[in-house]
């Protein structure tokens, strides 16, 4: 019974992810879903990005939060066109609440369109927005367990970016673990390890992100 | 309409939740439910108030994720009674899964029962499950935002411990700010310093746990 319930909301929402899909497809807009814990690197990798990649691609920013600007005020602050939702008591952005977003901006402008969700490991992988592909990040504090624990994110992402390895020295994190576990959920994943924090790696992301996005808009 | 689904939803999930902390009573048992995003260290948290209070009372433990039984392994290493709830898809442990591990326990010979729920800052916090406290940890490499981001697992929450002060010297982590718009959002909250890793701070977890215990059981 339980379980119907959930697959007619997953299905609906399906749907309208399709619509938002459509409508990116017609304007030529990558999307990215980026996905993880609390806490993770989140914004700071949408930060850097922008940065990195603003001179090429006419980017935009939607931030998916319980409540607070906090996020999207990070992103203004870089002068790009960012929405923030707030989700209330949600656990990750849906379909409708990216299709909710539209009227506020101009979609004949944006080349990449970053959807920063909820933080959280298990309902954002399960709920489409219409993007191209999902990413996640795993930051070493976590430990190497989240792919056999959260198993869903990993085998749904496109890339994985191992965050914070500045902090290798100080946590218990079996790197190595967590490449083959997550490499055993989805052989075709993309992993990066990075620190947002001293730009450590991010170069690799930078060059595998810009060949998705150039190979999609050709 | 989305918000009256969740509402009969939740309104569902707390009679059941009164049904559990009815038999909690008739058996005077102390429910703590243990809740913070993934990696924040709530198994090591259960193993070590396990360590510390065995001796003093009889203790259970139900381990909540969306599959394995890595958790649970680890606590019936200590040979403790545990039982490992495995969620499927669902981000949380709502009152009726806690009901069906009843005929798994002896309730007659348990004084102490900790729920560790799914890695998740959002929707543990909306479930009851039939608990005398919520419990929450945040970690030092979360940030110290996350109080004014998630803020009714700190309303909610009769303890918070910040865990992983040990990597202090290491992360961005603004400990007054954290404390401060924890205590904004609820001021009964006891705040506790805390490394389960070098174990620093987790006496005076030890001594305000068992005066809850001792205050609930007499």
């Amino acid at each position: 019974m339980k379980v119907t319930v959930v697959k007619n909301v997953l299905d609906a929402n399906n749907r309208i992810a399709e619509e938002n899909r459509k409508l990116f497809d017609e304007h030529k807009i990558f999307v990215i879903n980026l996905m993880s814990s609390p806490g993770a690197g989140k914004t700071s990798l949408v930060e850097r990005t922008i940065t990195a990649l603003r001179d090429k691609y006419r980017i935009a920013v939607i931030e998916g939060d319980i409540q607070d600007t906090f996020d999207a005020d990070r992103i203004a602050r870089l002068d790009i066109p960012v929405v923030q939702i707030n989700t209330g008591g949600a656990c990750h952005i849906d379909g409708n609440m990216i299709r909710e977003t539209f009227p506020s901006f101009d979609l004949g402008r944006i080349d990449l369109l970053i959807v920063e969700n909820v933080g959280n490991l298990v309902c954002p992988a399960e709920f489409k927005v219409g993007e191209n592909i999902k990413v996640m990040l795993l930051s070493t504090p976590e430990g190497a367990d989240k792919p056999a624990k959260y198993p869903l994110m990993f085998q749904e992402s496109a890339a994985l970016l191992i965050n914070k390895m500045d902090l290798m020295p100080y946590v218990d994190f079996d790197l190595e673990k967590a490449r083959r576990d997550a490499l055993a959920l989805n052989k075709n994943l993309n992993i990066f390890e990075v620190s947002c924090k001293t730009e450590s790696g991010l170069g690799n992301w930078m060059n595998w992100v810009t060949k998705q996005i150039d190979a999609f808009k050709k």
